[in-house]
């Protein structure tokens, strides 16, 4: 069988996680080697993705009629899965949905964990479909030492931070495993099902020791990207339904793909959580399904620098989404690793290390504007600015966002949780065939 | 830690399963070395459970003021654990449901099925308390080659016979795993956070190669022996309830298990059922349940000899409930292995042996009168009776049964299906203390 899980790592390795002497990646493990962080170019090789170039940003921008996300440009987002296949079938008037999820592990989020759900947003803006956003509440019970209703109650605290990034609630149905799992179970059995336990083993790198919950989960997480998981919003099709009356008379082996909707999957998600999907992607053609395309972003580097990501049990190494201004400014002063030059003198002599500066990492992801931005690079890396005045335009912009954050979601009731939160159907049109002509590409037009 | 999978199998073998070089005993897999069948005294010192013996089959009589089943006296019933601790339980006023279960992955059953479901009617009825009852869909799904809809309407199909040996509605909740996976999920996410891939490689002989829905279906099994499997049937009692109101605001070890309501489970199951169970009896403490009781029967023998089970895919291994009047006496005359004499001569010279007359040991299950019972026994082991004779007598015995439970079966409307596997309360109230002076035994009395 061919296998995105088997081709794309080193293959005499009998743990197939994503790691070379120098880099440890996985859904749990983040560490880098240099003090500039991940090297992401050896990423995408390790992982078989594809690096998001300029003519996917321009595809984008002209079918979309609007400007790509800062993040496309700046590539926080910089790898993909099939997403020109995404964009052709778009253009086909093809009905495509975003997934994204969040494991909710602590009562604070920070700047790390809404990178995705800011991409998801403009998505769902831009694209105007429907989104589903799962809480892996169960996953963060059976790897942490957390209690069972500890971490259901983390999934309402923390989707309350998401409902403030401004998803439309008649199109995002947010959902705790915990809760869903009575619906998702049958998607969930389809893929269980067709993965053995050596597979899990070389993506993810369990051993027999790890409870057996863990085993089973990679099943959990890949049976949102499959649009029989939402009965409530993607309604069988009679038309299109699998099978005649007469096939559910008698049994028939479960190798021939049943025939499905046409419904495709876009999930956005840190890099990380790439082998989850790999895995999806190996068995969605085995069950009648359209493999979902992915779009991949870098992490979000912790205070004291690019090596590892954003952690939320250790206080000072993030920003939360909780911090006071006096925090924030503090942090950043206090722990944010700078590159630039030891004194006034030298920072002025020999300007600062871009390559391994948190300040200047920061303004990356969240100054939208473009012209300070460069102008920052140019004088910061040239010495005509100090780390101070950086940290200094930093701190600004970082205390407004979490201000504003913050009102936002103290308006968020605990009624309008429950309403993302419940089994209902949504209110969205499929797109219909767009009349933006566009050339053809000449690798992914392979769409059956 | 204490595990009852680790202490009683084979220490040195990598896998645990029950099996000596004569005997193979799964829950898939039966095989007996020799004609005689099951080597049971051996199964039980492998499997560590304990001999129904006199003194318990004299308590329950004690207790439930009625004769036992004829399944008792008869040693169908011939295994069990705690059941000495149930019975102080039961006379102490406490609580305890039953729990038993079928995977329905053939349409018929036959008249081995039935044996685990005609005794837990009897046990239903002289305990009078609620009963559960498991229809593992999911489980078939994943080990057969079945279609996910052609097991879940298997559920309902199997349903159908079980409720037609006569279950009172009011007490009695069947589930599909499919349907009820939502309500089940946080049980069986406690145990799945509690047992190692290890653990039920060694107890089941999985490996790697298995899909990994395989490996958490223990869990699944496992889960309804706890009383929170049921919130609708067994609702926390504020009183009783974990935790404070403060303990849910911190996350907490998982290591300190829980205060959990008094309520036990019994589990009447064939003895290949055990494995299941031995793990569920490990977790029950961590968690902080009652360990399961559980009493355990002989497998119901293939027409052709005691060496294996009725299996339901081998056509002529067994006597269906869908059987006509024809096909049963042609069934056994033609199949049923014998063990009288060769010639009318050798069965009045030698008489039959009756360890391994497939006739007789029927006749062991379905014949109700122990008198004309003990008249076969005597009369055909010593040549007084011939085996067309025997056959003449089971042969009316299951005709009558089979037709009787096709004219309940006939009765039962879909209607009546939904209502038992609706999620919904039960009619029963819990038992008091007992007035009935019953001596305490000595080794059975650990309850805490």
């Amino acid at each position: 069988m061919s296998t995105e899980t088997n081709n794309n790592n080193t293959p005499s390795s009998s743990s197939e996680q994503a790691h070379t002497p120098e880099q440890i990646i996985t859904p749990w493990d983040v560490e880098a080697e240099s003090e500039m962080g991940v090297d992401y170019s050896k990423l995408i090789v390790q992982f078989g993705s594809e690096e998001i170039q300029e003519d996917l940003l321009e595809r984008i921008e002209k079918v979309t009629q609007r400007p790509v996300h800062h993040f496309l440009k700046r590539k926080v987002f910089f790898s993909h899965r099939d997403m020109h296949k995404l964009l052709d079938y778009y253009e086909q008037g093809k009905p495509f949905y975003l997934y994204t999820g969040r494991g909710p592990s602590s009562e604070s989020m920070h700047l790390g964990h809404l990178i995705p759900f800011l991409f998801t947003k403009y998505l769902q803006d831009v694209f105007n479909v429907p989104l589903v956003i799962q809480m892996t509440d169960d996953e963060k019970f059976l790897w942490k030492n957390l209690e069972l209703e500890e971490a259901h109650r983390l999934t309402y605290e923390n989707a309350k931070d998401i409902i403030a990034c401004g998803f439309d609630k008649e199109k995002t149905f947010i959902f705790s495993n915990m809760e869903y799992m009575g619906h998702l179970y049958k998607t969930v059995l389809q893929i269980e099902k067709a993965v053995t336990t050596s597979q899990v083993k070389g993506v993810f790198g369990f051993n027999d020791s790890d409870n057996i919950g863990k085993f089973s989960f990679p099943a959990i997480q890949a049976a949102p990207s499959f649009y029989t998981a939402f009965p409530h919003i993607f309604p069988e099709n009679e038309s299109t339904k699998s099978g005649s009356s007469d096939s559910k008379k008698k049994s028939s082996s479960s190798s021939k793909p049943k025939k499905r909707r046409d419904i495709m999957c876009l999930i956005p998600c840190a890099i990380d959580q790439d082998p989850y999907f790999r895995v999806t992607r190996d068995v969605a053609p085995k069950l009648g399904f359209q493999k979902p395309s992915l779009i991949h972003s870098k992490f979000f580097p912790a205070l004291q620098g690019a090596k590892t990501k954003m952690s939320a049990s250790a206080e000072n190494s993030s920003i939360f989404l909780t911090d006071t201004p006096k925090q924030i400014k503090d942090k950043i002063n206090k722990h944010a690793f700078s590159g630039g030059g030891a004194t006034k003198e030298e920072q002025e002599k020999y300007g600062a290390n871009l390559s391994v500066d948190v300040p200047f990492k920061y303004l990356e992801f969240f100054l939208e504007d473009d012209a300070l931005f460069e102008e920052i690079r140019e004088k910061y890396s040239t010495g005509k600015m100090l780390t101070g005045q950086v940290k200094g335009i930093l701190i600004d912009i970082l205390t407004k966002m979490v201000k504003e954050h913050q009102e936002r979601r103290a308006k968020i009731t605990d009624e309008e949780v429950k309403e993302f939160l419940s089994v209902r159907k949504l209110n969205f049109a499929w797109p219909t065939k767009k009349e933006v002509v566009v050339q053809p590409t000449c690798s992914d037009n392979e769409q059956k």
